[in-house]
């Protein structure tokens, strides 16, 4: 595990833990790394509450509730999506706060509006407007867009309670 | 990430496909670190179905249906909660095997019964009973425990294929 990561992770849940807040997370390229990274921390139980690993469509659509027809319309790496992702973990959930990750870590899988490296990000939040962030990291390889998709997700916790 | 468990997960990833299996996880102690593993695998969509990071005993209840009762008579960490973790992966997915892990990372939530290090594990496979084990691994960490715990997992998952 990445000692800066960690140690950013640690501070977070010591925040989150002070009000009293759970965490949530809806996960597709990142596949349960960022759950992975705050349960990493001793005493992570009282903060994170539950992961949704929505790697499929339908998972995205059964556990977090996406509309099929939204994925449809715009790609399961798509703002819309993200968002959905994250509304629909914070309201499947007891979190006061949802992240969703949502991209392409390739090799594979890209196109030419989705290259290789496009990862949207969504933080729901109870009683604030859900935000959404598009990353574009590039071909640093699949490692390393996960990597940094980690950090943007941990990144969005942060701004949540800063 | 390990080198050596990233070999095995490439490997068992393309037997699965081979077979045209895919897999469902349940994760307590391990938050998403199976998943993580699995899905660092390029090409890992085509098996790894989808994720239920069940930290509180309420998600354990809500996403894989752990009977409340089960949890209460015998605790998280049990072969009970284990197998109905395994069991309600495998049934609210589309994966043909789907495994659980539920412990004790430490360094705190341990017992005399149940020590850090103790992790149980069930792996479930359509049309096949579900296999439990336990494992003992000391108070070696909580890192080094759920580095373990993951590799047990990939185990059952290679022994349900070999």
């Amino acid at each position: 595990m990445n000692l800066d990561l960690l140690t950013r992770a640690a501070a977070l849940l010591d925040t989150y833990k002070a009000k009293g807040w759970m965490i949530a997370t809806a996960e597709s390229c990142t596949g349960g790394l960022v759950a992975g990274l705050l349960t990493e921390i001793a005493g992570s139980s009282a903060v994170v509450e539950r992961g949704f690993v929505t790697y499929s469509n339908e998972a995205k659509s059964e556990l977090v509730g996406v509309p099929a027809t939204l994925i449809a319309e715009h790609g399961a790496v798509s703002e819309p999506v993200a968002r959905a992702m994250a509304e629909g973990a914070l309201a499947r959930s007891r979190a006061h706060a949802a992240v969703a990750i949502t991209g392409v870590a390739g090799p594979g899988g890209s196109t030419e509006a989705k290259p290789v490296g496009l990862v949207w990000f969504a933080l729901a939040v109870r009683d604030r407007p859900t935000v959404a962030v598009e990353r574009r990291f590039g071909e640093l390889g699949r490692g390393r867009v996960r990597e940094h998709s980690v950090e943007q997700a941990v990144a969005l916790l942060e701004e949540a309670v800063a």
